[in-house]
């Protein structure tokens, strides 16, 4: 039967519209000079820097690729617990994920030396030049995004051999597993690029700034060109790859979801629109980002607030566009209770937002809070810390209110505020559903929001040129108005990623349990015989029946192990990440003070410092460092799967959704408040450059470095890559488990 | 019926000999000399000073007891959701709890200038001084726990009217009851305690050792006093609270467990059994503690090891004899399956003793984890705090996944290993009191471990007296290695007090569901319509029933959404006493400087510091601070209650248990580590006293004040009270809520 309807090919187009307009801003930003000779060779070395690291890291990525596509090529047609889609699905997803990080990353090398030149002419032409750059990776992600979705879609139409409701099934739970090679990359790109970018920076500001007492970016520095191929590779690419995976997770869980709540109810006209809906938002959400990016300009003189003020235009005017297409395009997919569903889609949008302005409240020094740890800065760097943790983790409140509201709203709306019956099992695979495509309503706005994110790296990047290359203090000012707006935007993008990794974790979770029914239905069991003694029949049992049937209660003290260590995850993850990002940075303190010593001259501006070398043990550790946690988020899932079974593997999700969400907004915003509190010292407050003040609040933004652009960004990645893992892994799960 | 056996009176028995023991090795230390007229001076202020505090705490707490007993009052005569034993069971535990850190610091505050005393003569002298009085609280806590036990176990026998069966399960359901009125008590204790001392530690450190330069316990410092009163207040009187409230509540939940499990099969003799097990099991723990005192001897010139190994002795074979005990009581009692559920007792012990030997391993300066930390000094304070973080995460892992076997080992031994049937109805219930037992096991130490925990404080207020008083140098030395080995105990104490925490919360989700039966039963509710539209009757109802009935599932949004707000709350809680600690901290480093500053002649030690007002600082600041975060504690769960029901509330307790038990961990031992990171810098190493390493130390020493002292310590009484308050509410929450 064909899945396909006419309404469909909309999602390809968008897709090629993304593509095209990203080809359009790519090539009117390569049109711009480079300015001068200086500023030109500066940004080569940085590029070819970048570009050596993404290489070696992609070796490292596709050697793991190869060997998790060989094992999944065994578990389908080895012990036949898997579909046979699984292995090559998993390979193109890292591979789109990868390709994103690339083409965002390539765009952005080659546009902070002309985003600099650009600053020497307006502070406009600045913000334009870079913001477009950040657009062209806005619009990859997005672009690729719905581009592989739909390609996939039409191939497993083409060949899956199902009949009716179960085909889209298993069409569907097929696509996930494009979304674990998404994930799987896109954690490696921000463990590798974190420990990269934060190892160089760390390093950079405790020899120089701190015991050499030179400026950032200063050419004097011999860490000056990691740092900047930091920014590159673990802002950009990291970012690039890891919004990708989002995206992608968000429409591929909801589809998945809405197929198997309509399977259920057996008409396939509207399963097809309900794996349809998703995309479909997503598509409009593409349209109207690219409309958004075109009203971002400022003036001369602009202040932080109207620079952000600008931004806001262009998200803004996005998101309300979106939401009045919603109801349009639901209405005319006519998707039942799509009135409903269009109001889940709102709540997530609307969630969005507020959770972007309590991110900006708690981490921008406009507001008391960072003002608050920049005033502890007078009692040292210890009241720093503790003041900094405090408010990372007062600040995690309203985030996690505002998500557990969406989720419930969500779920009313989708269920037509049915509450009498709020968890029959129709509902609840309704629901479900709703809470799903709250989650992509989120992630609609990505086009122009990834925009305003990706554009920070440029801005900072364009700060080091013009400062390297020695333009004057009027560039500089104008690049570092750039990329102070770019650290407000950059929390902000954080709060986003992480606030639809919760709401598409809690949809992969219901996945997961569609996916048990397949691999039951896989290895040949037919009937579920209940603790009660009843049986029902696999292909009938509702999502409430293998709850009970797995006994995925609370009391299941599998279960509860299965949460403790989930808990565990989300930190030892972040502990193992923190500690590569400490050890890569000691060693390159010591290269750096060996340069110094060694290498007379440097100092004195007289000699070049070897930045190469520098380069080089940034990649190294990173290398080395990455490897231990990414393959722990993929094997424990595994491991919890063969001891503990079902319940074991959806008490370590919960488990791991629960703490990693909490604890990635706790150290984004420490991390984004630390950073702040040390601006806003900077710009003339407590002492000012060079206080005690000051040394006290670059001891916060140091630790901060980690917290924000490390460990916390990859746990929404970890959350969701153990939820994939998982899923892909069911049919082995079912077929094998010690519990 | 009576639910008296003649083994019973062992219980009370044991309670009389711990008060006995602990009044004659009270009425021995206050026989010591106290030592010099200045000696007595000092601790004289010292001593006014916390029994000021306390006083003043007292004076808050009695406030907010009356309120809530008023509360339950209405709850229980007004709208009749709860049993009318309620109001006055809550305020006795809360009266007990106080009671035992009363003692405990009353005791301190007269050893501390004995002990410093005893160590002018030799070290060992000094130690047995120390450890004895700290012995004195150690028996006081559970020599009280096992009376008030007692003493309501008596009073409800006499006056609870029910028949059979369902009179244990009421007695033990309301004697959970008293539990909360200790974890309120100890709740407050542990955060105003902690936010005293680590204000007033802190404000000491930064402005006394960083600035002035002066030496810790100077005289001259004028936060120096309030210091020494913050040990007792905090780490005495708060820690006895704390340890009190975990060892009643271990056994009051294990006990409920047992009455519900056995009511279930109708066997009465065997249920009662079953609740003496608990009981018995502390009762012989007691007396084996007190053996286990009396072999902690050392000699002089001992090395630290040394020391550690003369406590160890102590307490290994106190454990070792109650593991053996344990089998002989269970045997004699008659308990069904008695060799499993001793097992289930001994699983308990070993994981406290691997739990306590992997916090030793993370935080003590023998090993490499912490000496890496102040190798990392060599960079800075900023890569100190890193790495402090991430060995604190990464330590999460061995507790985290010890714990995850005991629970899995203690239910499996509780059910005989009947692995294909694990999750029957009555096995849920005879494995859920394995778990609870399990936790008793690990406790059943705590008469002596206690006391190596409680020496710590002694030790270092002995050290302050020395230094005080200006006694010769070897005395300083003694009494430095003596609190040098209180730092280890402390952490490994912590390492106890959150490990039983986790075993003891899960006791507690399964008495909740026990709670939800009988408030079902006290509004009339007869018969459960289950989701598949069978009738069950409530009094027949399994913990699976209610699983099924209020869909207690991880696929139920509203209880995804309390696993969320659950997460939260660890961290909230946290957030907000770090905080605490920041402000009360820079009240108190304002303070002294202003103090440094107006009086004259300080610093060259001709004038007198007014000690006086940084008491006081630190006690206004700790009583306005420690309101908000506890009430939160109270509220959050009957809010959640109110709105989302039964299902809700399992998700915040899961969802608060999972993060907070990793949360407590980390923080734990981040905190405990930094301090001994510092000591190891401190005893000569890269660069010894005074060397810019030590300076980087000292900031992480400062940072995990709070780390160790304040936030992490509380959480594991947040984790025990939220459940305590759900269950004393659970009559509310099936009569009245939202979703």
């Amino acid at each position: 039967m064909d899945c396909i309807i006419p309404i469909f090919w909309i999602v390809p187009l968008a897709a090629v519209v993304a593509l095209a307009f990203a080809f359009y801003f790519y090539r009117n930003m390569k049109r711009e000079s480079e300015g001068t000779e200086r500023m030109r060779t500066i940004a080569a070395h940085v590029r070819s820097g970048a570009m050596a690291y993404l290489r070696q890291q992609y070796r490292v990525v596709i050697v793991v690729f190869v060997v998790i596509a060989i094992f999944f090529a065994f578990l389908a047609y080895g012990l036949g617990v898997q579909n046979r889609w699984v292995p090559f699905a998993f390979l193109t997803g890292g591979f789109f994920s990868a390709l994103a990080g690339y083409f965002g990353m390539k765009t952005a090398t080659y546009a902070s030396s002309r985003t600099a030149n650009a600053a020497r002419q307006s502070l406009d032409r600045g913000l334009k030049v870079a913001f477009r750059s950040g657009a062209v990776m806005g619009l990859v992600v997005v672009g690729l995004g719905l581009l592989d979705i739909s390609l996939w879609y039409v191939i497993l139409d083409r060949f899956v051999d199902a009949d009716g409701a179960q085909k889209l099934v298993v069409m569907t739970t097929t696509m996930l597993t494009f979304g674990m090679g998404a994930s799987t990359q896109a954690l490696f790109a921000r463990v590798g690029g974190g420990i990269y970018t934060k190892a160089a920076d760390v390093g950079a500001d405790l020899v120089g700034k701190v015991e050499a007492g030179i400026p950032e970016d200063d050419p004097r520095n011999p860490a000056t060109i990691a740092d900047n191929v930091g920014d590159n590779v673990g802002d950009v690419a990291g970012m690039g790859a890891d919004l990708y995976e989002s995206y992608c997770g968000s429409i591929l869980a909801t589809a998945a979801l809405g197929a198997a709540a309509f399977a259920r109810v057996g008409d396939f006209e509207m399963q097809t629109k309900a794996v349809m809906a998703p995309m479909l938002i997503a598509a409009v959400g593409i349209v109207l980002s690219i409309a958004g990016i075109f009203l971002v300009r400022t003036r001369e003189g602009a202040t932080m607030r109207q620079l952000l003020r600008s931004l806001g235009i262009g998200v803004n005017t996005s998101a309300a566009l979106i939401a009045a297409a919603t109801f349009v395009i639901l209405y005319a997919l006519g998707l039942q209770n799509w009135l409903g569903i269009s109001f889940s889609v709102i709540t997530g949008l609307v969630a969005g937002i507020i959770i972007g302005q309590a991110t900006e409240y708690y981490t921008s020094h406009s507001y008391r809070p960072t003002q608050r740890i920049a005033e502890s800065a007078k009692t040292g760097p210890a009241t720093v810390i503790i003041s900094g943790v405090g408010l990372g983790m007062i600040s995690t409140a309203i985030p996690v209110i505002t998500i557990g509201v969406a989720i419930i709203l969500s779920y009313l709306c989708a269920i037509g505020f049915d509450i009498s019956h709020m968890l029959s099992a129709e509902n609840l695979s309704l629901g479900l559903y709703g809470i799903g495509i709250a989650a992509v309503g989120m992630l609609s706005t990505l086009g122009i929001t990834l925009a305003t994110d990706a554009y920070g790296p440029i801005a900072d990047n364009a700060g080091g040129n013009a400062e390297m290359s020695g333009l004057g203090e009027e560039v500089r000012r104008r690049t570092d108005a750039l990329d102070a707006l770019g650290n407000t935007t950059a929390a902000t993008g954080k709060g986003f990623a992480i606030g639809s990794a919760a709401l598409t974790a809690l949809a992969l979770l219901a996945s997961y349990i569609e996916e048990i029914k397949i691999g039951l239905q896989h290895i040949g069991e037919k009937v579920l015989v209940m603790p009660s003694g009843a049986e029902i029949n696999v292909a009938d049992a509702s999502i409430l029946d293998f709850m009970d049937y797995y006994q995925i209660n609370l009391m299941n003290p599998t279960l509860l192990v299965g949460v403790f260590i989930g808990a565990m995850m989300s930190f030892l993850f972040c502990g193992l990440t923190m500690n590569a990002v400490g050890r890569a940075a000691q060693s390159m303190v010591e290269e750096v003070r060996r340069q110094f010593r060694e290498v007379k001259g440097i100092l004195e501006g007289k000699a070049t410092p070897d930045y190469a070398r520098c380069v080089e043990i940034s990649t190294r550790g990173a290398q080395r460092e990455m490897l231990m946690p990414s393959l722990i988020a993929i094997i424990v899932p595994v491991v919890m799967g063969l001891v503990f079974g079902v319940a074991g593997v959806m008490g370590l999700l919960v488990g791991g959704l629960g703490s990693g969400f909490v604890l990635a907004i706790f150290m984004a915003n420490s991390g984004g408040a630390w950073d702040n509190a040390k601006k806003f010292v900077e710009e003339g407050n407590f002492g000012g450059k060079g206080s005690e003040c000051h040394r006290a609040t670059v001891v916060g933004d140091t630790v901060g470095d980690p917290f924000k652009d490390t460990s916390g960004p990859s746990l929404n990645i970890l959350i969701k890559l153990m939820s994939m893992v998982s899923i892909v892994m069911a049919g082995l799960t079912v077929a094998h488990h010690l519990f």
